[in-house]
């Protein structure tokens, strides 16, 4: 256990906040609400942007950038997308700063005729740019992703779960039928149940929303949600269908190929640096993070292990044809050989900061020929022969990506059960046994009287539940399937 | 001579205007000053992000995320900085937007106890932090780059090269001693070069800004200044050596090896889309623009041409295979085979884009066992037998590139004259003939002077610029060294 990490049996969430401190992923920033990304943390999320990117694009889509702004007008043109974001908009209002005589500090100017909105998403700044681009069929599909900050004013803010400013990507797509921009919407939700569960080794249950939880403005949100090692749910990403609600705010119509006006259907599609925190819940333990081998930015650590500079030659004269032949199989490493820090400090930093195979190799290895890996997310220590190490490392980087991910299986499957009756619910989530199965035919009312009363919300109707005749929990009325109700982040 | 793009000869700002629009590499946005970077704009900008990303990392730096909002206080802690980016600061001052009865518009709520200003550059926030995280020579130096958007309120806009918000990447490093830190300002100033000349094939002079023109909070200003075809000057990229100005209005102190505090010296260095409008500037024509191929997304840009199926079945059986062979080579290509357009449609469409490379196959080269090549920048068509084809290609990419930088720099070269007199660099100004080489001694009155009177500006006091002992232009006073006054961007 790590000195200043506060143990997750003892009290989880203060875990969080001590290995996100510790690990140097993210901090405070002086304007309350926001964070500051630290190194570390960042290379984990340009990691995921790699692989996201390159799986948005292999399916099609390029990436823009669309302006920060929005008029306030714009955000006021879809009801409900303005109910849903207006007490969290930050409002630009000015344009300078003027030094008046006689005060210390400088006085706002240049008052704008209307507030601009920073965007807390960009649905609507996005379709008024696609009214000029679309015209015909011919135009469609639009397939546009955008990597961007947004805002979104909060006051109850958690390191990467919850903050006001946040990074992100959002897909903006325009279609031509409600059936393609459908297809598009479960298309993405499936290139984010991928990327959560083959590279972050993060299982999720895919599915719907509920009418209570849907983003402000869709026709339906589809999402992913993980467990976290407190049995809490994360929303991991979300994936929208939006039907013509905003190509009508917008007046975006194409002529169709039978030669009719008609409006665009619409998805668009997030996740965001959120991901590093679920990344950290979901595979963390009291020592540190675990960054699974695929999102590592080295997933190799090495160590060279000497007393002195005769022993430092012998171990260097192994170990770095080892590096280069790693490098050229396209191995990330790092080897660690600051003279000044020892062994165990080292150690004890790599493992705090999740690299997820250690190489260690001193004067004894030397001796004998062979190197010694150590797995970060089981401490398992293993001799493996100089000879053969570059063909091991990379089966072991691989076992231990899939044994991260069954790890957070079990711990999902666990703790996932049927419910039902509601009284069984209030006790489930009074003992915070993790995912409720349960029976459901309530609405937006009755979604909210749970909240209040179990703290568990409707997390997912999850895609691939069984059909299964039951009654509601609450409403006793008849239900075709179970959905998940959850503590959520 | 593309439809709707006006000539350069005849209006270049206007080429300019429409070039960018007819490649839908960028649109104005609803927000005024804004633009929306279109996904041929962006797809530019992100081969230039990740050959510089490369350059910074190869040369120890890693990447962060820091906060978009700045307290007003902070900004204010520096007296030239806050001076320098006061009038262009947009400020949030609400957090919401709230309904009221009887009014149709929303109405902002939440008003903050100060304002936030949007990061105009980011070293005030990044200070406030350093001070957190330095402490001991230990410490240092840090070595840090934010890719982030930025606001600076801006009446007069032009896409790309200025704009309210506009996307960048900024260094801010943190250093033990001032020697150590000006190294730091001048091996940046170094990798931008390298990227602009060998990347962007775009010349450039290298230096020292004046008093005048320097960044505000800087000790010295580096920059590297370009040649637009029209001869005017644009500033493609700048590195501060800021001394320990931020350290003390941050109060950012460290113990050194000998355990005595002491304030800690930093630097700055960004580039920005600017570029893309840069490159646009420095290569296009009027039937387009030219990307050169190291930062072309698709560097070859083939094209079958047939008549039916039959021959397109032959065309595609030849192009197919060398198509993968230039992808296992790592050379970029995208395949137009959209049958409802001709040829000719689709190589007016490629001149617009820039491709630098077309790749034509028709039955007769089949016949012929061969494949042709186009040059985009010179229109030198060329036959290459099939089977040399994937080594032929990419030689011709690597020539393509050079003499594009070659091109640029003639035009660099014959525009840039000594000038001995104040009144010859008027009548140069006048004649727009490029860029001054001129004696100068005069202060920021002088300089303003000279603007004021020749619409020219001190660019660069280039830093491998000959000494040489004259006169100044404009005061009479010694000067050792020749600047480069120019009109400018």
């Amino acid at each position: 256990m790590a000195k200043n990490i506060t143990p997750r049996e003892q009290d989880y969430s203060q875990w969080y906040v001590d290995v996100v401190r510790e690990a140097k992923l993210a901090d405070y920033s002086p304007v309350k609400g926001c964070m500051v990304i630290r190194p570390n943390g960042y290379a984990i999320w340009e990691k995921m942007q790699q692989a996201l990117d390159k799986m948005f694009k292999e399916a099609g889509h390029v990436n823009a950038y669309f302006p920060l702004f929005i008029p306030q007008s714009f955000l006021e043109k879809e009801a409900q997308h303005v109910e849903g974001f207006a007490l969290e908009c930050a409002l630009v209002t000015h344009s300078g700063l003027e030094r008046v005589e006689g005060e210390s500090r400088l006085r706002p100017t240049g008052k704008l005729d209307e507030p601009l909105v920073i965007r807390p998403t960009s649905e609507t700044i996005i379709w008024a740019m696609y009214k000029n681009w679309i015209q015909s069929y011919r135009d469609l599909p639009l397939l546009i992703n955008q990597w961007a900050n947004v805002v979104r004013w909060e006051m109850r803010t958690r390191l990467f779960l919850r903050t006001a400013e946040f990074l992100w990507q959002e897909g903006h797509t325009a279609h031509a039928t409600a059936d393609e921009a459908e297809a598009e919407a479960r298309r993405m939700l499936e290139v984010y149940r991928t990327f959560a569960e083959e590279y972050m080794a993060m299982p999720v249950i895919a599915g719907l929303k509920s009418e209570g939880q849907k983003f402000p403005g869709a026709v339906d949100t589809y999402c992913i949600e993980a467990m976290m090692q407190d049995k809490k749910a994360l929303q991991a990403g979300t994936s929208h269908y939006l039907g013509q609600n905003f190509a009508k705010a917008f007046d975006v119509t194409f002529q169709n190929e039978r030669n009719e006006l008609e409006y665009v259907y619409a998805t668009s599609w997030g996740v965001s640096t959120r991901l590093v925190g679920a990344l950290v819940m979901t595979h963390g333990d009291d020592d540190g993070i675990i960054v699974p081998p695929r999102l590592a930015a080295w997933p190799v650590y090495a160590v060279p292990i000497y007393k002195n500079s005769e022993q430092k030659a012998a171990v260097m004269g192994v170990l770095e044809p080892l590096l280069a032949d790693l490098k050229n199989r396209g191995i990330g490493y790092r080897l660690d050989d600051r003279d000044q820090m020892t062994p165990g400090f080292k150690f004890a930093e790599c493992e705090l900061m999740g690299h997820p195979l250690r190489l260690e190799v001193g004067p004894k290895d030397v001796a004998k020929g062979q190197v010694v890996l150590v797995m970060r997310h089981n401490r398992e220590k293993r001799s493996v022969s100089l000879a053969q190490a570059v063909q091991e490392i990379p089966k072991v980087l691989d076992a231990v990506q899939s044994e991260l991910f069954q790890r957070a299986n079990t711990l999902l499957t666990k703790h996932t059960a049927p419910v039902e009756t509601y009284d069984e619910l209030r006790r489930a989530m009074e003992e915070d046994s993790g995912f409720a199965l349960c029976h459901w035919a309530g609405n937006r009312e009755d979604e909210e009287r749970v909240q209040e009363e179990t703290k568990a919300t409707l997390r997912v109707i999850p895609l691939d539940g069984q059909r299964e005749m039951g009654k509601c929990i609450l409403t006793g009325k008849p239900s075709s399937q179970r959905v998940v109700f959850a503590k959520a982040y």
